[in-house]
């Protein structure tokens, strides 16, 4: 299972919406074939191991499949995978655990014993939800895993009074967020950000990251702006690449159509009846995406937006850059209401905490 | 050598000034004897391994020492460490590293060599540096090793906007701080946080640090007080037990009278001449924390003393606690002068790096 893992992590984040998966195919311990998810609309990781097996002239009737989630029972953009493995004659299903898509939960398991095959799950399963653990988010409540990247000084600042916040962080920790950006289906930001810094929103790693087949280089997310009163400048850097789609709360066709035209998708969700001063609702954005199919969102705005989805309650985690560099005073980290009892504060729990270059990453999670 | 730095390890800080020394004296593999510096005024590690190995009846004429200091070559409150391994007969002696200490240096060595024992050194350096840290610093500066504690919210806070600050980490961390402080041999606050907290000051463990042979319940470092114009309340609960020292920068014969009749001591180090708004000169509060042979300093003070003693240069590390709870706004860690650009930002370097209980724990020094 242990390996049926490590594949399911080699799939790209290409086979967005559908969940990574990696499949091992083993007869009296000799490994016989193994896959992984492909790219939508390609062979999933069963299909990809029974290939694999194939190839090598390896026979597959008896043998046990470790796959890291339960094989599919629906067809979709391809046949079931249970179909599969129940024609490959294969004598035992092991699945790290059941897949949360209301179309395939349990049915798959159910397949595969009904044509007589022993099913098993629950191994390495933690583990397993972790590599997909938007897609199960977005399978279980409809909206897509929210991560806020932010980063600070050590003493909690993003930017000096005057406003310069390039750079903080030094090369290093710059890059590990490139490679967050990657992993996302999509991008958002704010207007501010985009105002003052006039972001790429691009994913820009060095080339030895897809020398090593993390290919990460090819997938760039969509581009998402909160963008309350239409003000994205039409010569935004982000609409030099890739699409982008501007969520708005203002009713203006001049504006809408000046967007349009190079190519911006434009979303209005308002919290009030749209009008200047009306604000994007952000649990309406967080609906949109979930039919949208965006499993992993990555938020890099300013303390705001970011301040205002931890408000709505749209945030899963944070994912900190702490500089080892002392700034005094500045802008901080989020924008919140003030509190009266230390008691009130939104609570978290250190997912994972490492030195990245000079400077610590916090992945934190609320619980 | 790694036995003798376990041993100088266990040595507690009741052995300040002197630094804390382990000793193992080996012959053909075989571990004869060993020891740790003993409190002020009693054996030394080298001594203390030698009565060791002849409790046991074991002969060392002719065995290693390893040290984790160089043996001391001068009459102090003790007989120099020299002579006593020069009269058992050592055929080698292996330190970690030099003595700091200008009445030592590289003497003990030459006692040693003159007498015909092989002298080697450096093994393990850096580490036995660390167990002395305050203690070299003090012999090479003059200046005691400074550590500034601060308990921040994961977003840079110390308090709400309301003063509230207790507490912001939990009770992990907070015990761990009070091994800190064991360790020190003074602990140095503000009048702010005097004022306002009303603090003991004390070191407060469970009993189970003290079963454990560490024994720090015992050692309660010396009180010091930043307090420029006298405020200190006489009944603070600072004054209920130990020792406390006053830094001020006012002439005021009868607050010094009524401080000093409940048993306060007071030194007068004013930044211009004594008078109200007068502030403590922090370099002369330091060249009398040497003089008075304190070799590492815990400071536990707000934004604004410590904000101080950045700017003054009297700061070696930062122990920084961040609780995983957002507070958005409230007091922020370090009084600092504004900065126009990010490179004129004071930089330090991860030293270590931990969760402690729900917290996450940082030591950074500066470079």
């Amino acid at each position: 299972m242990h390996q049926a893992l490590e594949l399911a992590s080699r799939a790209t984040m290409a086979t967005s919406p559908n969940p990574k998966v990696g499949c091992v195919l083993v007869k009296d311990g000799v490994i016989l074939g193994q896959g992984w998810t492909q790219p939508v609309g390609q062979a999933h990781a069963e299909v990809m191991a029974l290939r694999n097996a194939a190839a090598q002239g390896k026979a597959v009737r008896g043998a046990t499949a470790y796959v890291s989630l339960e094989p599919c029972s629906h067809f979709g953009r391809t046949p079931p995978c249970a179909n599969a493995l129940i024609d490959a004659g294969l004598a035992r299903v092991v699945a790290a655990l059941g897949d949360a898509n209301p179309q395939v939960a349990g049915r798959g398991f159910a397949m595969l014993r009904d044509a007589g095959i022993v099913v098993e799950y629950g191994l390495l399963a933690e583990q397993a939800r972790e590599i997909n653990i938007g897609f199960f988010k977005r399978m279980e409540t409809g909206w897509p895993w929210v991560r806020v990247k932010m980063a600070a000084s050590l003493d909690g600042f993003t930017a000096l009074p005057n406003g310069q916040s390039q750079w903080i962080t030094d090369a290093a920790a710059r890059e590990d967020g490139h490679r967050w950006r990657a992993r996302a289906d999509a991008i958002l930001t704010g207007i501010g950000t985009v105002l003052v810094d006039d972001p790429q929103l691009t994913v820009r790693l060095p080339d030895d990251d897809a020398v090593q087949g993390n290919a990460v280089q090819a997938h760039q997310p969509r581009k998402l702006i909160v963008d309350s009163q239409l003000r994205t400048p039409i010569d935004a850097k982000l609409f030099q690449s890739g699409r982008t789609t501007i969520f708005h709360a203002l009713n203006n066709s001049e504006r809408e159509k000046a967007l349009q035209n190079i190519g911006a998708e434009l979303q209005c969700f308002a919290n009030e009846l749209p009008a200047a001063n009306s604000q994007v609702n952000l649990s309406e954005v967080m609906n949109y995406l979930g039919r949208e199919q965006v499993n992993e969102l990555h938020v890099e705005a300013g303390s705001k937006l970011s301040g205002a989805l931890l408000q709505a309650g749209c945030v899963d985690e944070l994912l900190l850059y702490f500089a080892p560099k002392l700034l005094g005073r500045g802008a901080s980290m989020f924008a919140l209401p003030e509190l009266q009892k230390i008691a009130e504060a939104q609570s978290l729990k250190i997912h994972d905490l490492r030195q990245v270059g000079e400077a610590i990453r916090v992945l934190a999670r609320f619980k």
